[in-house]
């Protein structure tokens, strides 16, 4: 459902998240996207040599997630994405399910600015991307 | 041609960039990826009935460009992408050619931690995506 | 249809082809999968700075259809691609229809050894590729 | 980073590669926009009755990577893609990682043509691609 709550009708505390399972063709449609081939992402005989041990997915795909929740879901489309900020603190492997929630922490009534805390973590909790995002809403 | 340059071979000042004309099948390809289906990236319909008049690609897509150029090209891989504030500053339409500029703007020699200038522009200049980037490289 | 003719069932002078209308998607998913991202192919404003005045499909996608029209046509199935040759001797736009055409020009009895004449052309006729492949069929 | 080097720039023996593990995604991606939908691609079932017991890469999407290699490396865009010669000598199983390799062996300078030898091998070494370009540069 791709939701479109007003300013009005939303509040701090208000929360909304989305989960997908990477798949291989998530990370290599991605890479073909952003022309991020960083063998990081893939090439697994590469990424055996880092500490990583595998093919870690791009931090931006976890993020994109984040744009997800907030334009379809809290407080949906209309909205006007301003700002984001992230923190890449995890790795994501191809087959981790990651959930992105976003909470409104801050309503700033003269210009229908809103303020999110927006996180994704996977299947463990281990938390992958945090940050804030900024979003205008009518 | 992905680069590896260490921590000590690059200098504030040092820049790259991609460029790439973002089609509409980068669009859905992103809209599939991110589960992104806000209409006003998918329904030119309802795109029509906005500000924008047509379609907008994600303001992620864009940011998607900055971290292609930092693992490929500048410092290339084996960065270890730390945190990434961005800016939304203008629509991206499709057929629109945008250029991912990233720029070492601080060195901090204690950790490896390299902040970088990254900015995403349209063919006619227009500033779309602004921030900064920090990232770790040994 | 998936042929799998035998290497009796064949002879010289038999002829298949395969058509196609090459898309924006099409040369920008080949330039994911194949990692080439040569601004000919997906940066229009290069593209116009350039003799070929737009963005211009990869060679090796118009070659590949050959290996479609061999490999599921004529001898079908079941065929051992050893080898073929390629001259790349004019561009192919997005929007372009192009068709591969193979014909059956030596057979050698002893090694079950066939070789066809390929060529792609436009819908104008121009030849975009021409060369030769040498399978192997039972 | 996108490279432009010079016809003088280069010399006999200069080299650069390219590397990617072949997901199932890059097969099936491959298929659809060639149009190869040979079973022995995309068929797990037939392909278990042939020699190779599991599917294989498209031939022509490893030797898409050596087109990769010249258009964004050695020498880079601006290139003129003049012709390639492939011998497929060994086949490619989703999940292997392949890197294709190129190196020049002939400069004319008359003609600012080049002749580079073009290889692609598989993570234990086992050649599946080789054959030569023929590119002009300025």
């Amino acid at each position: 459902m791709i939701r479109d709550l007003s300013f009005k009708e939303v509040n701090v505390g208000d929360a909304a998240q989305l989960s997908k399972t990477i798949s291989e063709a998530d990370v290599y449609g991605f890479a073909g996207i952003s022309m991020d081939f960083n063998p990081l992402h893939v090439d697994s005989e590469f990424a055996k040599t880092t500490r990583f041990e595998q093919r870690v997915a791009h931090g931006m795909l976890s993020a994109s997630l984040i744009s997800a929740v907030i334009g379809t879901s809290l407080p949906g489309r209309n909205t006007i994405y301003l700002g984001q900020t992230l923190k890449f603190t995890a790795p994501v492997f191809i087959g981790d399910t990651i959930t992105a929630r976003v909470e409104i922490v801050e309503k700033k009534d003269e210009k229908n600015i809103l303020k999110l805390k927006t996180e994704v973590v996977k299947q463990d909790d281990t938390v992958v991307v945090e940050g804030e995002a900024v979003v205008m809403k009518k």
